[in-house]
């Protein structure tokens, strides 16, 4: 998979894909991130990326001739995907996109190129939406203070469904919202911790009891605190 | 403001703060971030912070060890804040927890002190959740590598509602989510780009006009693509 990223703050994006799982999937070559500085598609001395808003407003838009400029650019230097995928998915970080989930991760770790967009000010002119952008993705119902962060946890979620990038297959398998319902409590050692012990059942060596508490326990905390989750569990099935 | 991350891999953390708001934030004095390594708090050659699952599964878990070790440490070296909120709010970033929006933003903006605690692998030793953490915050319904990214999304929805922080107090009063609503699109210059041109309602220069279209636009793309926030609007009206 390759990756782009465009943005005014590459420091936000570029240590991190240096760390953790991130690093790793690069080095095995699963995937490749580049980072893009919006700044250098400025034709002014000051680099100027933001402009006020048309119907007067409080804030600083972002223009839209950068992002333009910057796509044809990427798009011109693609390399090996240049075939298959000439335009690569563009995605857009923004509040009003489509909430995120482990759904939209998955579609998304099924593409051969992600074009990420990150914003800054109070948005970025329309006409990117409209014309350069093929799916919107908000992380959720807040504010950031840009794109960047929504962005690298979109590109953890999807690049850790790459294949080969998490140890253990069954890790993907058994984790919360893969099945709708939230983890069991889990314990390692010390079998006892300041006076807090780890619960017998787990200590039993009885793989069907251990799995029938498990499975007890993850209900109970999701019916306590994502009853959402369920319902929309039980409307699948019927 | 104190805010303190505990995480294994401190990069994730430590370049991004450096940029934008965030690095705006703290030279304002607004906000003092420290990043604590959680390897630091352990006691063997290899650094050791994961164990196997008690009940057997796959991956591994975080031990809980070295988090109320660090945490201890933490409170020791508290500083300015020691006398009004010695132990901080602890919040732990995990796909268990309460999903995270504006109004949770809001709330941690009013605490004096937060520490954030981050995982990895399958999950942390249920013994921290019990007895360490105060809160559980989930970013949304999707997993990544870690919890560095998501706690940095908290961080900067945080921050940015800190008093002084955006330049303009309107900026905060009018964005996506503050009203149940998203925003309307945004332009600037130029007015015509690649043939796409600015509405000419937004260039008339009527403030009644201009504000009735953007309300009308708002509530239309909401309408389309979030109706749930549409709904949960009225249910508080009524």
């Amino acid at each position: 998979m390759l990756i782009d990223v465009v943005t005014i703050f590459p420091g936000i994006i570029k240590a991190p894909i240096q760390e953790s799982l991130l690093k790793k999937a690069q080095d095995k070559g699963k995937v490749k991130i580049r980072v893009h500085d919006l700044r250098k598609y400025t034709h002014d001395r000051h680099r100027t990326v933001d402009d006020k808003p048309y119907g007067g407003g409080a804030g600083m838009l972002m223009k839209p001739e950068p992002f333009f400029e910057c796509l044809e650019d990427i798009r011109k230097k693609s390399g090996p995907h240049k075939k298959k995928e000439p335009k690569g998915w563009v995605v857009l970080m923004d509040p009003r996109g489509r909430p995120f989930n482990q759904k939209t991760a998955k579609r998304l770790a099924g593409k051969k190129r992600l074009i990420f967009l990150t914003g800054h000010y109070e948005g970025i002119d329309q006409r990117v939406h409209d014309h350069l952008v093929d799916e919107e993705i908000s992380i959720g119902d807040f504010v950031t203070m840009g794109g960047e962060v929504p962005a690298l946890c979109v590109m953890e979620a999807v690049i850790r469904l790459l294949p080969g990038i998490l140890g253990n297959t069954e890790s993907v398998k058994d984790e919360s919202f893969q099945s709708n319902m939230l983890e069991y409590p889990q314990y390692t050692r010390p079998r006892e911790y300041r006076g807090w012990t780890v619960p017998e059942i787990l200590l039993s060596g009885n793989h069907r009891d251990v799995d029938l508490w498990r499975r007890h326990e993850a209900r109970k905390i999701t019916k306590k605190r994502r009853p959402d989750l369920l319902k929309s569990q039980k409307s699948k099935i019927i």
